[in-house]
């Protein structure tokens, strides 16, 4: 039966050009090229397998990511991959390792903090490889409140140096990935100290160790942080400990584009305006969304495809079995997340829009939709993370029992994923922020100052709290004017409603710490209709392909009434729809289920995965499970023998009831 | 600093009698000071530690479970333990092992199956532990479908055996617990076939491994099915793989209880009604109840402790920090999981008494209640344990970056948990035979019967469809019964709404196979409401001990008015509560936060869990977690050296441009 494809009659049922949906997916035919080239050659690369990862102790999955993360320079250099290449070619690699702070954190925090002068020293360093840097800013005492940190970074006037310490042991700096074993360098925050004056948080470029035989340099303590969730996940990656005991630097080491220490030891803000720096906040949060919709997709190709491979109940007349995938609670769970990884992928596509957007204005010293960019990336990246977290995991209890062996690929996906939420801003800390900034805007309502971007729909709030749904049947609930006005009807009464009780409290700070859980409520609302209406926008977009349009508006009508569904207090209790109005979105949304059931494995053929990627059994794309599951137990290193290692101490003399008196 | 409580300010403000608690959770006086006397003896015995554990190798751990297997079957013969005493000796050994089949599955089902002659001859020997047994059900095709099983026993008249085959792949055993390297003998369950005839499935004592020197008997393919989710975790288990090859049995060793075979090959029933055999799915999902409860609130103590170590933000005026543990947004999320934990505990007591009151009647030939015993352990398996899972990883992410390292305890207690959602019945096809029970409960109401039980309420169908709910102002909503009615009408309320819908189709399976997503949330609306009326049921026990029922009381009404929050959209789509009854409802959680706030570390501690039990650096006692965190990073295998094992090959000649040649 090698090479036949069990999911071949699913894929003929297919409704839609799947090759033109992965350019949609992807984001147009050249990264389609691109990316697909560049998979098959890291599939087929030995030394990149991932199977025998979560086999592996900490040293050898850690020694192993040295290898790969070695090896891929090598071919990167070899084949003279450009950029773009690289990035690939690092994604599909898919093991976290030391280079993916240097690339993603590293580099572009001396672009967007250093002076010119600081870029071009480092950079090219950088750029080479010649060092390795990693960016050490989360201490064991302090993570959300960045202003907190601890560690101290104190001028010295007579050797016009910067002296760091580590006052505390909470001031240790703790998580920065590659720190632990790898990096050679940091960049590093302090409380910047002169003349006994601090004047907070500020960067510093510090080397860490020699650049000849890597041990840590005079004054220098870092180590790994111990093991993470999950059997290999984070456990390739080296996150450090490090404490400064009197580390001296040049004062050139302090990144200076946005303030400076002079030779006399005086702070001095530069012309450059703060606000730049949000820019690269922005960029790192835009890639977090468009990484949530990568791992979703993952998470669903693999319970799409094996909800059409597994077969139970169902054949009482002696037939087949129905396929899980057929059930109506199989698709009531799986579908919305199929669909929430399509709405994930656009409202990214639409970031990297904004994020551009942002830096030509900031760069043109327009400061004005900033906080409105700020607002909707820290909302996004937590109702993405947040979503796809839960969404992994349900995926895997969508594969029933097998999903929890390994080889599902789904238990390492979760773990390495978890850290999203927390990470880059914790996401309850984000919806606050939000919310504040939501709060904020409706203040400003009655002044008559007009909302921009995303929440120019609040410039239509009287309507909008008056609204009266217009769903009279099922299929009003097609209309997408009418879905978009439950959505920005139920935001804005929420904020509106948020508004109202705040204001009954003398202290607004006081009043915002008490509703603070209404208030993230409000956010996630806010949040729930960016995804809506970008996603809509994408559907008025020109969309070649046969069918490809059709199957995007379904997943958009999906999504959009399983939240509906999913969040109908919030609907019903601001009486944006009514409980008549609910029952029919319920309705309408079996029968979209009904519609998408044919095109499922293509919508996730449509990911363009190869199974080295995916790396699961039961997501494999010819959907052979079983055969493989089989195969692959006997891989297992208990099954190197048929009487476990054990066996003649623990076993044999308590069968033989000779344990009282044996050594244990 | 060393013996300091960081947590004594926090427990000098318990309202409560800590040490009455302790005796309500573990259920009494006795069982307290057994259990707590246990806990201990575990705790300091060296074997036995736990803190390594997620750095092992597959080998190493599982070798390591044997050793810890026969230490404690060591152990508990040397110090003649009670059954009771020898049963929370393993509890606290908390290491899954082959054990926990041989003693919750082998035994109990040989009892429950087995005829006296059957019983005579296997439980003295699995007592005494010459045999190890497990359970052999599932298969590779086959979980939740068990009349699907394809394992075939044919019996041979002309020897007086059985024969065992696995006709198929998918027919290979799969999953059993202590199969894949430890068991001796299994139950294994095959379809009975005499004179060509199939009789459907059957249990079968089989031996699988020779008593001297371990290995597989003729005929008998065994292994392990690999690596499952997590670090240590179930990892320490023997998931098996088994093939049967003409394995044949005396016809002696088929458990012939209810059904037998004779000597001529004729299958008859005894007199011994079936419905007996369902007491023991009664009892295996009652105990899978309170396992919830104790997975769940090992996770709360936790997070609940170290939510009042960490401080973040706050401290602009230069004071300390705000413990995390006072934002409102922690206590929404935390809080209601503590109440869950202590709704879970007294549901879960109620079980027990359940199983008893089942067995009596059962004895007595009365089935008149099984059904509704039977879908309410369903339910509440179902129920707690999602609940659970999904909590314990909501205590993680409440722990912030720290709670993703393994030592927070946290991942393993997820991993080793969530399997709990899949085992002894996936959750939604539990919900859905709940939803059956109830439809077919509603079609009797017409005719009079009376409902039975936890469905009492039903006989009152016709007030509570009509009722509104009295709340007028906040705290209304302390009112035992105004809660209980609004439980009672949402629960009704979608049942019925589901029958009238189902009613709608010419074929009700069709129907039930449409609307199942429905029925399944009218199925966790009944169980929600079992689980808060059984909470306000203990509350009207005498219950002493100062302040300990007051506190009690607090948790119930947060367990209650959290669960009106999440599934808000049932209660207002069912008219069961208006919008500003809900709205009234959000204010009183918020006001029953605060009272249970002072009351926090109390509670947890009340839970009387050991730090070896607990396994977290973040939940220790003491709350001394920095300099914990601090020393247990440098137990890190990676940090054996200062140079990691990998540089000169990986990261030397990448950082010297020494790679285009090298070998990698």
């Amino acid at each position: 039966m090698e090479g036949v494809d069990h999911l071949a009659h699913e894929r003929s049922k297919a409704q839609f050009d799947v090759d033109q949906m992965k350019v949609v997916w992807v984001g147009s035919r050249h990264a389609l090229q691109v990316s697909d080239r560049i998979a098959r050659l890291v599939a087929s690369d030995p030394v990149l397998r991932k199977d025998n990862r979560t086999m592996m102790t900490r040293k050898e999955l850690f020694k192993n990511t040295l290898r790969k993360a070695a090896h891929g320079w090598k071919r990167i250099n070899e084949l003279r991959l450009s950029e773009e290449e690289a990035s690939w070619f690092r994604h599909y690699v898919d093991q976290p390792a030391y280079t993916d702070l240097h690339w993603g954190m590293f580099v572009p925090f001396i672009k967007g903090s250093g002076t010119e002068e600081q870029q071009k020293k480092w950079l090219p360093l950088a750029y080479k490889m010649q060092i390795i840097g990693c960016y050490a800013q989360t201490e064991l005492g302090h993570g959300s409140n960045v202003q907190g940190l601890e560690t101290t970074a104190t001028f010295d006037p007579k050797t016009d140096e910067f002296v760091l310490n580590s006052p505390t042991l909470t001031s240790s700096k703790w998580w920065p990935g590659g720190l632990g074993k790898a990096a050679t360098h940091a960049v590093a925050f302090a409380r910047l100290i002169t003349d006994g004056k601090d004047h907070g948080v500020n960067g510093f470029i510090v080397q860490l160790r020699s650049l000849d035989d890597h041990l840590p340099l005079p004054g220098i303590t870092v180590g790994d942080i111990g093991m993470k969730f999950g059997n290999g996940a984070y456990n390739s990656m080296d996150n450090g400990v490090l404490r400064f005991d009197n580390v001296r630097i040049p004062r050139d080491q302090m990144l200076m584009r946005v303030a400076q220490v002079t030779r006399e030891g005086k702070y001095v803000q530069s012309n450059v305006p703060r606000q730049l720096l949000y820019g690269t906040m922005v960029y790192v949060r835009q890639t977090i969304v468009s990484d949530a919709s990568t791992a979703l997709s993952r998470a669903v190709c693999i319970a799409t495809r094996y909800s059409a491979v597994r077969r139970q109940f169902g054949s009482e007349n002696g037939g087949v079995e129905t396929q899980v995938i057929d059930y109506k609670t199989q698709q009531s769970r799986l579908f919305p997340l199929l669909a929430s990884a399509y709405a994930f992928r656009f409202v990214g596509e639409w970031l990297k829009w904004l994020y551009t957007d942002v830096t030509q204005k900031l760069q043109a010293n327009d400061f004005a939709t900033l906080p409105e960019a700020h607002a909707c990336t820290a909302g996004l990246k937590s109702l993405t993370t947040s979503a796809t977290a839960d969404a992994i995991e349900e995926c895997r209890k969508l594969c029933g029992g097998h999903g929890y062996l390994t080889n599902s690929g789904l238990p390492e996906l979760f773990a390495v994923y978890v850290p999203a939420c927390t990470y880059e801003g914790d996401n309850v800390v984000l919806l606050l922020q939000v919310a504040r900034f939501l709060m904020k805007t409706v203040s400003q309502l009655p002044s008559g100052k007009k909302p921009v971007g995303t929440t120019s729909y609040m410039g239509r709030a009287e309507r909008l709290i008056q609204c009266r749904c217009n769903v009279q049947k099922v299929e009003d609930w097609l209309k997408p004017s009418v879905i978009l006005e439950a959505f920005e009807a139920r935001a804005i009464r929420m904020s509106i409603a948020c508004a109202q009780d705040l204001s009954k409290f003398s202290n607004q700070e006081e009043g915002f710490a008490e509703l603070s859980s209404n208030l993230a409520e409000a956010a996630v609302a806010h949040c729930q209709l960016i995804v809506v209406s970008k996603f809509i926008e994408k559907l008025q977009q020109d969309i070649p392909g046969k069918g490809v349009k059709e199957q995007l508006q379904n997943l958009c009508n999906i999504y959009a009434l399983y939240i509906i569904h999913k969040h109908l207090g919030d609907f019903l209790s601001t009486g944006s729809i009514t409980a008549e109005q609910a029952s029919l979105a319920n309705e309408q949304l079996r029968s979209l289920y009904s519609k998408l059931r044919p095109n499922a494995i293509a919508l996730v053929d449509a990911f363009n995965y190869t199974d080295h990627y995916l790396g699961s059994v039961l997501g494999r794309y010819d959907g052979d499970v079983y055969p493989n599951l089989y195969a692959e137990a006997w891989k297992d290193p208990l099954n190197e023998s048929v009487v476990p290692d054990g066996y003649w101490e623990y076993i044999q003399p308590l069968l033989k009831n000779q344990l009282r008196n044996a050594r244990l």
